[in-house]
């Protein structure tokens, strides 16, 4: 196979998958499934989460799930939508950012809990592709989160 | 062609086919377009709607569109919102998932009267991509909507 | 290479850059970089936003993200979330439709005060894909927005 059509297919290839890895951040969140959500990121990774702390590594992310906040949200039904990422990808290492919006079902509508900057650093393992970290932040007018997206 | 080649190509090319035949279903919603709604789907396609009875075949899927609740909508304006789907590609089908909300303009402000889970199932037929079946439920807290997302 | 895999390799670069280019907006638009904004488009591209004329060339575009209605949006805290698009690639042209919505911050929740059709005419340049022409419609029952999205 010629090497240069072997780049370009490769290049395709990790844009695919890391697009894939952050769509299913979503469903599962929604689902409740801590341990699918946590297999998300590498062994080591971690995921501030913008006004709640920095969870590390998977046990931590897992809890994020299974803790009571996220539960009370799975009780009245949520909706974790994320956008398409815009994707930097830099041989093995890759930067992703995109918004995430948490919608709370209330009373037959469903109410912007949240919105959020997100920059995902992401690293090819032996696996493939996971999430080493990200970052999230409140779209209220915080430079925190602004400086997340540029 | 060497048969390695071909492969990840084609695969590259179904995942592309199957997210643009998803992204295509908001705005022709939205642009109140039944016929081309009902052609995303097979001829003998069905779309279980969360909350309002399963339309099997185009027809009755056209006749979502053009029926009142949805056509009450769009006089009023509505955006239907979905989200990029995770997808798992085996051989000529495949399951999606991904969100879908629906907003209602009421006065300058535009309300998410809907937010579901979403679970597509997709057959490669001989004009390409096609939706066999799509099954939505409310993210209200039930176990049904939950149970399309894991 | 040959002929056939260099033109299927394209056709999917092609259209992953387009769908990146498209992902850029609303993180750029967040996070205020007006010249980055600006710089998505080629250097005779037009950006009609629905409700608010159109703004012709970068300068113009960069003005739309400097000037005091999108500052005031920041300054309260925005996320522009973005639909991934459907795209019809034609040569060193494509069309893309998809859905924009504005979420404004207002004390701890981010109402939907725009929720919008769009259609994005693309061309590939030397410097690679730019939007040619965005053409933005609210989504409040006019027939103008529901023409951009069929």
């Amino acid at each position: 196979m010629p090497e240069r059509i072997a780049e370009r297919l490769r290049a395709l290839e990790d844009r695919e998958a890391i697009r894939d890895l952050i769509a299913r951040y979503g469903p599962l969140a929604d689902a409740g499934d801590a341990e699918a959500v946590a297999a998300l990121w590498s062994e080591d990774g971690s995921y501030a989460v913008g006004g709640m702390g920095e969870a590390c590594g998977r046990a931590a992310i897992a809890a994020l799930i299974s803790g009571p906040l996220h539960q009370s949200l799975l009780t009245d039904g949520c909706a974790h939508v994320l956008t398409s990422p815009a994707i930097d990808l830099d041989g093995d290492s890759a930067l992703a950012r995109c918004h995430s919006v948490v919608l709370r079902h209330d009373d037959g509508e469903w109410i912007p809990v949240r919105a959020s900057a997100n920059r995902w650093l992401l690293r090819r393992g032996p696996d493939g592709w996971r999430v080493l970290r990200r970052e999230n932040a409140l779209l209220n007018g915080s430079a925190a989160a602004r400086a997340l997206l540029s």
